[in-house]
């Protein structure tokens, strides 16, 4: 059976496959409240699905996940566990650092989760590592960059947190742990007002609602994202 | 199928798993070269074993484990990835407090690596949240604590990072991913001499010789760890 | 004449027109790099003059203007001064920090620079002060994220920075600042890939081709943002 | 009309500005509390004032302005805002590298602000640049060091903050936002006492009387103060 | 006579003596409770006395003594003073790394108090300035790494902090400071639990009975270490 | 004898001396080049005379002192030891901020050193613990500033570093650390100019001329800069 993770090798091994030029994809999770209906791991399930298919596929590997992310928000709601932005981006910078040390040149950090600070450390921390590597190559998205190009599609305009897109990928990828009692309220929160705890916006976690969602659309959007992902991949990196 | 992981559940699940207080435990790793016969993450999927064996056992719930670790000694091993001291210690002491604000109060940080200043990182997280919460009880411990106690008994006094007890644990863990093909040798390095990078000391990552391991070994080490870590559990946090 | 500014007031002054509680607005610009045509301050103009005729209008107050903002990809252009991350936060929060502890209850951080680490500084020091002062507003944005909303309409979908809407804006505000000769040139940069400079993908620091603005198009630009950002503030704060 | 300030120009522009090796200066404020009868721009004003009279008569350019420095003492005082030591010295450092980036040697960061810890600030920030670039100078001082020589020759040896110079000095640039009702009352404080609050100190914000103050005094020690440092600078950094 | 101390001698006298590459010995200390019959300096006065007879008896100077070190757990007795770990690391990285800019390439850091923490922050000090000094070679312990070696042997197994080894040696070297009536209490705390005040565990801040300590063991063992001592410093740095 | 030193003493004695309310006084020194003629100690050895000649003849107990301070400038002269800015402040604060913990309420930082960042950096940890302990007092000074009143008076009015008065009183104090062969040269300095390495300026680390110094001068000054001293502190803490 292949060996998908980076840290399944010995070093002796990784020694090897180094010199080959793999791109390395390090998916970062964010262990944070999906409404009544989706597991806190929601964020990880669907870039580790994603970076499993693309290693099977192509010459990459996979680095162990970061399962924790910045996810302030929700940090009332019980489970919730939000890192602070300093120790994110320390903590991406470091892995990165040290893979640019051992001679890798080709990243792809893939993120479940997608919230504007979130991402902001994660770049910071690519940044940082990009000027002490010059021919380094790093690439920085969440999934939901590409899964948001089909709302007004496939789903509603306003699709997103613990939606239609999110539950049914969850159905595809993790179907046990789907719930079925969802429950859904938004109310209006000030434009461009700064919001430290969603709880009163948005009291069940879900920020639309998910009615609607499917395991095969799921799959379908699973799929999609995969082959768009791919595609970026091969512009980018090459083959 | 029982649900071990804290993050496998919904917010509102984990709501009502709070209440029950159970243990929490947090599984930290480190990705590190092992010589050239054990996988980079040997010292993550020790600790796993034993937290899943507690959670299949007693009332405790695993948190998503933290693959890297503070292993700067080794870092200039290919596939080693050694995460700064600040960054380990800012990490996980925002996990933990967010943990202790969702009101749990029995939390265990179980790590498979147990470096001094690794340890040191993780304890300097623990003292900085248990300041914060009065009523918090903490267990730190590498589970090598209690298996180095077998040193002089079951294996060589010295056997260490690599050797005997490790390769055995790993061979009863995940055997397909031992390679048979070890290497050891190990100079002299100057008493209380400080070392940043161990790769002269010992040039293929292995600290004692693994000569003698065995996957029977392993299995008779893990259980006895498993047996002597319930009863610590016990006395600190009760049935 | 009416004095706009927060510092032109004697502490005593102040201390009276805190009591009725006026809107507070800190404009943040950017010395930047905007093409051939368009002057470093470019970023800092527009903010000053929305602030200024918003102030003129309700009641509002000006604090003093910081200049310098987070602009890493032009940072190589002559002239531009890009100031870290990490000062950035701690100066604007720094602010933010002191203007809510004389008891004012309703900012507005207005950024005439959009990128998105610059915003993610705000919204940090934002963020560190909200979660120290429960009853605080905080409004945060870019002019640019209301000019972008006519893209598509009255300037081309791909309208960005140094492009008609911006020059067209300076235009009206300080023509004399505005050169004729632009030049232009965009490159192709790898899709999600991270960029710590920007001079090869746009070698004249100019992001969309300026081509068709003008001072009229400016002036309606200007209004229409005024009166939207007019609006926005009437729903958030009342009057 | 010549235009006096860096981010009024392109970066073009600028790129032969550059060329010409002009004196840069750094103007330094400070947003706080000057009695009942000056404004909190106070120390904004003078050095503006000084910066611009200059840049008029020799090869120089203004930066940007930094409007707020570290003013804690006063910090209780309504309208007074005081920026951490840290993030001064960051944001100043920040600043003064970029602009030794882009090949500027001659810089003067001037302070109307004249506070031992505020200076301090400065001058690390200096020295943090300093230690990268070695065939830079940077000349860093208060105009305040200046005008206190003339302390027990035009004005009484106490004369200090909101005094007569500072009075004289702000109804000669900016008469309009001067007012007449000026209070003062000073108490005792323990010699070499370290103050963290002014308050009990100085109730009016006033360090000595004002009394005496005028626009004529004010326009002889600013032009007397600009002769001083036409002076130095030239005696620094040649013609 | 001899002047042992790097400070007692001016700067062209050092300028002389570090071109003979001596040993350079930091000592360091702790301020903190030792139960009710040892002096606060216990931790400071051991590592000065073995510096001081190892720079009689080779070619080594002492550098000014650090009197502090961390040490939270006995905080909370009357007259501790436990430095924070960043503060503790950064000094020490600050001293050594002048020291090695001076040219010395043998340092011995030479600790009294051995808590974990403690060392830690020395370690990782001694760390980063040897990842900047190649050719610099540290020796880092505490003289109780030796002391504890006599455990089971001249003293119980679990003699420690103000038992018998620690009063003896005081005994030896300042008997003036050591009082008559010492206090002994341990309380049971769980195994491998975070701790951070020792209070409730050691009442009298003995965390071993002194009961039998005498001068003479104390003279004898103080040789002891010293001569061990002696010896590791030739094998780690010649004659 | 009596016990001039806080760490001279059991926890448990200290615990009945706090009760007293003494004047607690750290001193600060310097390890700092001071020409050809002054030991590396002689920032050290001034304050510790007086605290120690202070705490004979009032309620006073002196700490462990710090040996280092800031003092870039010199730091490229053999054996001078600069601290940074940050560790110093950091340092600093955590003593005074466990002592205050503690309950002292009357504390001197008394430091040798007088240099402007040197200074700052102590007055920063000053305030840092006074916002905490509201009704704690701190008088911070170098007895330079008080030996710096006799300047054109006993000694020329540009007596400094080195010079006469400091000369004079190490010949008091330690006179057989005081070498006759004292070298003078000074450069001129830009004014105001930032400068990070005085050796240019100071080519023997030495300000001004120690010509004229003498044991008795020292005496002299010694005891001046004692009484007045030890009048201050009446008038600030009382009897």
């Amino acid at each position: 059976m292949q060996r998908l993770y980076w840290d399944e090798y010995t070093y002796a091994e990784i020694e090897g496959i180094i010199k080959k030029q793999p791109l390395v994809i390090l998916p970062v999770g964010s262990v944070e409240a999906h409404g009544h209906h989706l597991p806190l791991n929601t964020d990880m399930l669907q870039p580790l699905w994603l970076a499993e298919e693309i290693a099977k596929r192509i010459n990459a590997l996979i680095l162990p996940p970061i399962h924790y992310g910045w996810t302030q928000g929700l940090s009332s709601f019980p489970g919730t566990i939000s890192i602070s932005f300093d120790s994110l981006r320390g903590f991406v910078k470091d892995i990165l650092s040290e893979v640019a040390k051992h001679e890798i040149r080709k990243i792809m950090v893939l993120s479940g989760h997608a919230s504007t600070n979130h991402m902001a450390a994660l770049r910071l921390a690519c940044e940082d590592v990009l000027k002490e590597y010059k021919d380094l190559k790093i690439m920085l998205l969440s999934d939901y960059y590409i899964a948001y190009q089909y709302r007004g599609k496939l789903v509603p305009e306003d699709d997103s947190h613990a939606g239609i897109i999110e539950t049914s990928r969850i159905m595809a990828i993790r179907p046990e742990l789907v719930k079925k009692n969802y429950k859904f309220k938004k109310n209006h929160a000030g434009k461009y007002t700064v919001q430290v705890d969603y709880k009163e916006m948005v009291p069940y976690a879900t920020f639309s609602n998910p009615e609607g969602a499917s395991k095969e659309l799921g799959e379908k959007l699973n799929n999609m994202i995969l082959e768009e992902l791919l595609k970026i991949i091969k512009e980018n990196f090459g083959d």
